[in-house]
């Protein structure tokens, strides 16, 4: 049994995640990082793209002093398992994410993935491999699932989610759409990578809640199952 | 004084205008439908790109013989004014545009458009022509106003929709977020071109209105000006 996956991220208003240049920028406001910290920490894992740790280098810790020790006092670790999916390991060894925070991490590559490097990062991380060229994601979650993780949050970025609804893992989807517009046919979006070609391949979602949030709206979407269920 | 200028357009859940291959999907339903042929009935004018024109053929007609007709009975042409930005004077001379339904067509060409092209297009369209390599879209909306056209509706596609936001020439920005998922970090999106890359350069906007539309959400937005107001 695979985790419950929900992905959770902010867009312009016209659909993008950052500038060209990927450069990180404030798409939501105050109220939306506090609503993000909060799901974060309820959740049993967080889980990014090899291209949003170079990009960002982000650290994926809970935020919030309180909501961490809600963690610590439940027995839990401070923060969630965090991962990184990496095929070519190519997640730099300093990275924020190997050295803040206390806490689990996963760092997942594939057999196409560099010995040495591999073995330097498994200094700082749980290495583990699934796939040859690329990550089998699907045969992953299910490791997740052996290892008691239920609920999985999904960061981004753009190719990683695309991987995930190519698969048809995604459960949920959560998109703060924000007051700005980024443009660039080249930046980054919510979902990459090659793209669906036949109508009858798109995700289907249904719109659970839509709620104003700062400036923008936060859009609640679940995906409906292949088989018409949700 | 140019005219009001209203961004109206349907995109996925996850940022597209249509897939890699920019064939036209069906990203909402009857309902927006409806509400697009409405608002663009109550519109002066009507404008796409060449893009737009030769991935989609669309003709740009009101559809709705009611709608027509309350424009005939108040003296109007039965469509508003259809406008393709055409720099290099491209579009087809068998184009839907140029041959469906009554009423004027401009075409927009700029300095680097081939006359024998323009020629030809001329039987079927006034041309107008502003800029050098690409149509100066502030001159241009500049004489629609001297032409009495007081409202303005932009269908897309992305490019041409971006280069309005970056000369600060868009009001409003209609959005239907329809319920699925295309992907693709080749697929169209609301604004494409160079895109912003400073965050003080980013279009604000402010959300006007929110409503649940078939299965996905409409998303009414103002632009602010950049000198505070909207």
């Amino acid at each position: 049994m695979r985790p419950h996956v929900f992905v959770n991220l902010a867009m312009s208003a016209d659909g993008k995640l950052s500038t060209i240049e990927r450069r990180q920028v404030r798409i939501s406001g105050d109220a939306d990082f506090r609503r993000v910290d909060l799901i974060k920490s309820q959740s049993d894992a967080i889980m990014v793209g090899i291209g949003t740790v170079l990009a960002d280098d982000p650290s994926l810790t809970v935020k919030d002093a309180t909501l961490r020790k809600e963690r610590a006092d439940d027995g839990r670790d401070e923060n969630p398992v965090r991962i990184v999916i990496d095929s070519r390991a190519r997640t730099p060894v300093d990275a924020d994410i190997l050295h803040k925070g206390p806490g689990r991490r996963i760092i997942v590559v594939s057999n196409s993935a560099d010995p040495a490097k591999t073995a330097l990062l498994s200094e700082y991380a749980d290495i583990q491999v699934f796939g040859d060229e690329r990550v089998d994601m699907s045969a992953f979650l299910e490791y997740l699932g052996t290892l008691g993780i239920r609920s999985l949050m999904v960061e981004g970025g753009g190719t990683l989610i695309w991987s995930l609804f190519a698969e048809g893992l995604v459960d949920e989807l959560y998109t703060c759409v924000g007051n700005v517009i980024i443009g660039g046919a080249d930046a980054p979006t919510p979902a990459d990578g090659d793209g669906f070609i036949n109508e009858a391949d798109f995700p289907s979602l249904v719109l659970k809640d839509a709620k104003r949030i700062d400036d923008g709206i936060l859009l609640c979407w679940s995906v409906k199952k292949k088989d018409g269920g949700e």
